[in-house]
């Protein structure tokens, strides 16, 4: 019988991972709660492959670790792979799979879902209504179908949300060097992102954060936008230059940010800090601020997929064991 | 000259009534912060008609003050009439008008905010990042894609709803006793409201409070319902028994519950009790629960409503004043 070790599974991960086994009763898939270290890599000893997600890297030991248990197939249920060395993965003839896309819904809807909190001013509003304050003025709200929406990237997670905006009734303005045929043909594009800056109400990014891009929301692009823009986030923290966002909203230029991630996160994210120093001042400021809204991470984070993760990772391993080509396949290098 | 006095202007009406005033040389209008009460009403003499907007009742003295002041041109910003004393109205040979349509995208918009919300378990995650927790599990969201959703009544506020829930690819499952020929043909209708319990992971009411329609949603209709249901009330509280509904909140069939509307929020909503105690011990109950969202009848609170509101009365009242028939005449009676 095939074997799989499945490290670091969380709770809401279990449902989707029974309801695998329960499709796969040929493979045998024990589920550790811990994340993969050299220690716990022990654990894979006459297994035939790995499935893994977490923020701790993937090092040379870790690695060897893993192939001293006769493993080298290793599949990891999020995209990131920043965090895997490379070179020893490699030499020491791993192949690997990540999730490339697991549900750009999920994604492109926490994107509407922070539009429409800023655009209804909820943050004022549930401050009120926490203190029992039912009046309705002056917080009055803007409706999305009056706004013109600026996209910039129109890849998986661009297009979906396009979709959305168009339901609401809502102007979209596009920009990607790479146009989508279908949206080109209804007009969606502007062939330079200073016409998208100068035109949108709102701008949401959905673009990698390759080196190009790093810090492309800056100083610079702030002030070619209009007056009171406001500016979504969803995708990665380095393309925005938080010093540059923070001065446009102490200036009023920006008038809000809804930011899923942020340039200095790692560490910072999923850890609990209420009980410690809340260790980064500067998100300290943003996080204490009614006009923008902060979430740690969790645009992806849905039943929808979180299942696509555990049941993809899972089928790739199974056809890297049984020798075909998996879905994913990671390049080393 | 012609003039209008317009009672009860809020600061944040004030934008959309300068814009009308500066289309309308013609009319004088004589903008009045107070509301309208026998007092006030001395404030009109001289002018053509009034407008209004209050949840004060506009009494016999109201009324007759105003006539005495040579005024029976009343034109409300707002749709509703029960507060209208209309035997002394039609006594007095008053005109009435009203708003009826001034945003349907408001309300519809105001209804996915909050489904969003309680997919994404937003007031869980806000508590946990006010209070510096950024660990994303356990509260994992779902997708509004995933979810059929049912919608009860597909007047002006249903269609535009729909419209955007398809565009986020939702299923939709729609019951009126009148249907709309294009949504007919789309085949969303069911025949039946149990049809519609049965399916519908949200359901969602855009219905008038109708005798027929006072407390539809009640202990039977949500026995019906699919476990862990959510429900949307954006157009009357009366239209859901409150006490049943926690009863299935508290039996865990009803997983959330979004509402901008409740049974007796009338001397409630639209006050500040910060520093009082709170009127209504049903209503606490409601809003201290993390699965509930409440929000004081705000749904039509954006400024292209406010906006409608302000240019159809005093479009309306001029109309009268100019001996024409207006655009929203209220039966008397
Ligand atoms: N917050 C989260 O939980 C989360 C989850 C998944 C993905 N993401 C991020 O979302 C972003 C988009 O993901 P995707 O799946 O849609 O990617 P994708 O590769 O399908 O699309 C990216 C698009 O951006 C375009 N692009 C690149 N540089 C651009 C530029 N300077 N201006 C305009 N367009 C440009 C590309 O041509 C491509 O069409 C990525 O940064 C990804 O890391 C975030
Ligand atoms: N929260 C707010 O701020 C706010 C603002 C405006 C309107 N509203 C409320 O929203 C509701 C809908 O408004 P609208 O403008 O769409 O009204 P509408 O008159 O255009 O549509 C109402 C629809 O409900 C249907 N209907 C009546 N009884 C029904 C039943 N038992 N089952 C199914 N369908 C039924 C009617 O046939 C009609 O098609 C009203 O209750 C209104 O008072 C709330």
């Amino acid at each position: 019988m095939m074997k799989i070790v499945s490290y670091g599974i969380r709770q809401d991960e279990q449902p989707a991972l029974k309801e695998w086994q329960a499709q796969h009763p040929e493979v045998q898939v024990q589920v550790e709660s811990e994340l993969l270290t050299p220690q716990s890599a022990t654990k894979a000893k006459g297994a035939d492959g790995v499935v893994t997600f977490q923020q701790a890297p993937y090092t040379r030991e870790v690695l060897q670790a893993l192939h001293d248990n006769g493993i080298n197939k290793m599949s990891l249920r999020n995209v990131g792979t920043d965090n895997i060395d490379m070179t020893a993965a490699k030499e020491l003839g791993f192949q690997i799979t990540n999730v490339r896309v697991y549900s750009p819904n999920a994604i492109a809807e926490h994107a509407v879902w922070l539009m429409g909190r800023l655009l209804r001013r909820e943050p004022e509003y549930t401050e009120k209504i926490n203190n029992h304050d039912l009046r309705w003025a002056p917080e009055i709200g803007r409706e999305l179908r009056m706004q013109t929406v600026g996209v910039i990237g129109t890849g998986h997670i661009g297009q979906v949300l396009i979709q959305i905006l168009k339901g609401f009734g809502a102007k979209v303005v596009a920009y990607d060097p790479y146009q989508n045929a279908e949206l080109a043909k209804e007009g969606l594009y502007v062939d330079q992102l200073d016409d998208l800056y100068k035109q949108a109400d709102i701008i949401t990014i959905h673009v990698p954060s390759t080196p190009e891009n790093i810090h492309m929301i800056n100083a610079q692009s702030l002030a070619q936008m209009k007056d009171h823009v406001i500016i979504i986030n969803v995708a990665r923290g380095d393309l925005i230059d938080t010093k540059a966002l923070i001065a446009g909203l102490d200036a009023g230029k920006v008038a809000g940010a809804g930011l899923d991630v942020y340039e200095n996160e790692v560490g910072v994210f999923n850890e609990d800090w209420h009980d410690q120093a809340f260790p980064d001042k500067q998100l300290e400021d943003l996080m204490n601020r009614k006009n923008v809204i902060l979430t740690p991470h969790t645009a992806f984070y849905t039943e929808t997929a979180v299942k696509n993760m555990v049941q993809i990772s899972h089928n790739d391993n199974l056809k890297m064991i049984q020798g075909q080509q998996p879905d994913n396949p990671v390049q080393l290098g």
